[in-house]
């Protein structure tokens, strides 16, 4: 079935207390629009509309760096749900096909209750997105006839015996495009808020004969999201799901609290993740990797075998090989380090190759910038990178070649060479203990001045 | 009203396990004495007395570096509060005004508690704090009529209708600073403990037809601290509050439980703070700036727009003005960072100043002491500073001006200039083949020979 | 009483869903085999045999690192606990005393436990470890009569008056060895599970007029682990148990729950440890260190006075004096650091003795690996090692002598004497400004260009 997504976005999140739309404010590393785009995007829809409102611009940006061939329409007025939808309507001209609305401060609804969604439209006009509530006090009740849904009652208008009803609204809607418009078309604001809900649709869509039913998802999915602290806890809640999920797969987590993932994390079985873990965007992790303490993994790919940290930093780029080893204090970005090279200690890698079972001497840095433009570092397999060295980029390391520590390399070495950029050793005999004499008799000095 | 502050810091806190006095063991950074301290200094009491016993001149020298005008004052016995209180008759003489009595165990009484007390004692001789307590079983009962107290009992002293009673006594006490000494005077021990308490003087106060009341607050506040298990519990108090307060206020922490925030912590609006993250005292961060995860601040002030972390350690003096980047393994101590200057990567700058936009290569370091004395580091505007330049203080690099990777720099640099301090670049062919081959070689022997 | 332990360690741990055996799974830094064969160290065994199953070369391995005196035989088939024990009893030949038969999955026991086994079985045949389970529904119930036990029953065998029993089994299990292996002949597998039952000889003992009890302990030393949750649960709860154990002791953690401990981790009164600290196997810290945050310690010494982090990495054979201070991102690796010396930043010391009140400048490394063997650097008392300072080992640094920032020392320093290795700085007027203009001309071109 061909899908359109209609993707809510323009509220202001007032108690969020911030100049960034809600929709923006981060979940997993990244915006919980996002995670309500992701969640979309394995319906496979052929067009996708963001409905702005609030900081339309930024959402715009956001959005279209996500995703450049989603469509943001802009909602000038925040005037109810349905009004929202119908802003989508020109962006979807033409479109035959299911519209799923969906909500950029709701980022938790799997993909799979989506398909179900998607599915239960092949035999009704309009699907909803219901919940069983552990306490359903303030939500809108889906009030079902068999598997018909009847309508949809607000908390405030509902009877005694509606009131009992567990089964609650979450606002997610599918339904065929063109009818979504046509029913919207005759909603009305006649109410206390005099605004134009979406939910309405059902009751209109049941007056003209039509069918409409009800899909249900976890209480979880629904989640949304309206204050700082309300984010937090969205944010602990998914990283407890995820946590689980890895355990689950065979990952051990020494202490599962204090791992902090993204949307996108995939770690392999038997990888070994110690304390103090944050993985930001975009990290895969092949199975027997380990994962030390205090480390931060960023858009990065670490091969079976290796072992980072503690206190290591891949940047995105970062491409570790098998039995590859980086240690504490070290950053890597943009760089493929091959197979059973070690970088140990206090280095910077950054825009560089570094060869097979290759040594990277403790504070080498990669001088990959010149102030203007970067460039790129190449290490041989096998070279020796003696500690200390600054590799001026462009530059090229033959393979099996060493460089003499504290060297720093502005041209080409030759592979089996030795590269050596020194200044002889010399010694002053006496001289410290006549410059400590020096120093202290001059701070002595001041301080009887002072 | 005038007000002095007397603050009980005698008990020795055997429960601690410790050498070092009870009220010096550290909540959020600080001495709990501090927080005692600084929760009267709302008031701007004339005269601070703090009642010293066990390790009296560690606690003499806490609260002096704290504050200097604070006079500490030794009670060489323990013989309870009201005793402990009179120790400070003499450093009160002449004092006409509110005698406030505050512990130095009992860290968390919020200032406006304090006000409200002020407030209760210019219709009252004596004022009480108490608290409705959700367990009040082992604490003093405060027996009401009206809004008179009419006495404090002990629970054990307490008939089966005071045990009813959910008022509860902190021991905090405002009276009029003589008519306190002289209620002294008149408590005695004839107790099952054979201690003098205070607490007796609103007894006798109301013998001699004088009024008391209370004033009640939350029971949090009045939390005493008395063991290791204790103390950690009333840290993680104090930071579960902190960190509530900060995401009202609209910031952002990804994980609240892994930020530790000081007792004066002050984080602009829209800062995004990553998980594991400290705060050390001193620190304020402006609106919009983002502290990444791992990062450690003390004593530093961080400007609107500012990148910290991950890794990056900021210590007292550490000033970044809008825009800067302080990237990972990078120390930064008593230094000025303007504008859209970077600090990247592996660096230590310590006192220093840095220019705008200023560009410092991974591996800087300011060599800023010479085994005797610390020196300064100036870089202009603009500058480009090598990987690995060796700024040796005292010296100043001209704004415009560029060093060469791996330099040492011990001469001052002209603006615009190019400074290099390196050798040559020598190649030796072959000769890190061979130089492998030999050390392989002699390895081997040895170890045929062991 | 001569003891040996028989170690049950042959199971797949199917749940764990991982190539690694269940009892290599790691708790506190250390397989949980390890854990059980410690506790049982305590009794001083003669011999101790490990039965392996799945993964037996990886079992082997693993003990035999741990203790190479440990028998390790192998259960190729799983016939259940009775036949496991039987595949020991070569490995006992001749052994006369108490077989005390453990899991190497039940890591929590205590030795003091054991010795009460041991005590227990003076007077008695076989003794059984039971405890009392909160919830004991699944577990099997121990049916005594006074102080002997009668019998064993599965829960699915038990009446219902059995079923009230709370004294549950935990599967360990003391009888002199000749009757154990006896005993252990004469049970059958005619069971649901058509296994081979260790429990059954209880009732085979009581059937010969011999006499049995249980010893009881509390139920979390009995805890099995079958998943990667289950694991971090138990991890969880070790933590739990060891941080309280050092706040008892009269250790300060600010924040006990960011702390990570391993079995043997000992942490001296008064110590402070701050936020975020690991520690791995075999570290002692004594009495009155500082650890703060973001440090990683193992296998390490620290002295008194003490100073260590933030992100200080002590890996093993790190051995500092008193009044030692390792500051940020610095690594410190098979190194005696003595008295007052410092090492504040950013350095590498590996393989190394520092003296006395050495100071060891920011960026120093020990460039201890020619890339075949690795070498001893020594630093004498009072040395000043400039910042950046290459030190390639083997090499000697006299006692108060002071080598230049960014100087490369490949020959021994006489005391007292100043070692330099510096190229002399070269200023080019104007020259960076050229070259900035020249690199911005480039650059636009290139995007002209593309």
């Amino acid at each position: 079935m061909k899908t359109a997504l209609i993707v809510l976005a323009a509220g202001k999140g007032t108690r969020m207390n911030s100049d960034l739309p809600k929709v923006l404010h981060p979940i997993a590393g990244e915006p919980m629009l996002v995670h309500a785009l992701e969640a979309g995007t394995m319906l496979e829809p052929q067009r996708t509309v963001v409905v702005a409102g609030h900081g339309v611009e930024q959402v715009r940006t956001a959005t279209l760096s996500h995703d450049a061939t989603i469509k943001v329409v802009e909602q000038t007025e925040q005037l109810g749900t349905a009004h929202a939808v119908a802003q989508a309507r020109d962006a979807l001209a033409g479109f035959d096909g299911m519209a799923l609305v969906l909500y950029g401060d709701t980022p938790f609804i799997r993909p799979q209750t989506l398909e179900d969604m998607q599915a239960a439209l092949k035999q009704n006009d309009v699907v909803v997105l219901g919940f069983e509530a552990a306490d359903p006090a303030r939500y809108g009740r889906l009030v079902m006839d068999g598997q018909q849904l009847d309508r949809i009652v607000e908390f405030k208008d509902a009877s005694e015996d509606e009131r009992t009803i567990t089964l609650c609204n979450s606002g997610v809607v599918a339904c065929n495009a063109d009818l979504l418009f046509d029913l919207i078309d005759a909603v009305d604001n006649k109410n206390a808020s005099e605004e134009y809900y979406l939910t309405d649709i059902v009751g209109l869509a049941r007056g003209r004969g039509l069918s409409a039913t009800a899909v249900t998802c976890d209480e979880w999915e629904t989640v949304g999201i309206n204050s700082r602290a309300e984010l937090a806890r969205a944010e602990g809640d998914f990283q407890t799901r995820a946590r689980a999920g890895l355990l689950e797969d065979g990952v051990t987590l020494t202490a599962p609290d204090t791992v902090f993932l993204a949307r996108d994390t995939v770690i392999g079985r038997d990888t070994l993740i110690e304390p103090n873990v944050v993985f930001g965007p975009g990290v895969t992790v092949e199975s027997g990797a380990t994962i030390r303490a205090f480390s931060h993994l960023e858009g990065c790919h670490v091969s079976r075998g290796s072992v980072v940290g503690p206190y290591a930093r891949l940047r995105p780029g970062a491409e570790l090989a098998e039995h590859v080893k980086v240690g504490n204090f070290v950053e890597i970005k943009n760089a493929q380090i091959a197979e059973g090279a070690k970088v140990n200690h206090l280095s910077y890698i950054g825009d560089a190759t570094i060869g097979a079972q290759a040594n990277i001497g403790a504070g080498t840095i990669t001088c990959n910038y010149d102030g203007v433009m970067k460039h790129h570092t190449h290490v041989g397999a096998r070279a020796f990178i003696g500690s200390n060295t600054m590799l001026v980029a462009p530059v090229s390391i033959g393979s099996g070649a060493m460089t003499g520590s504290g060297s720093v390399i502005t041209s080409d070495v030759e592979p089996d060479a030795l590269a050596l950029a020194r200044a002889p050793q010399v010694e002053k005999p006496g001289m410290a203990r006549k410059l400590f004499d020096m120093l202290k008799a001059k701070k002595a000095k001041q301080q009887r001045g002072s």
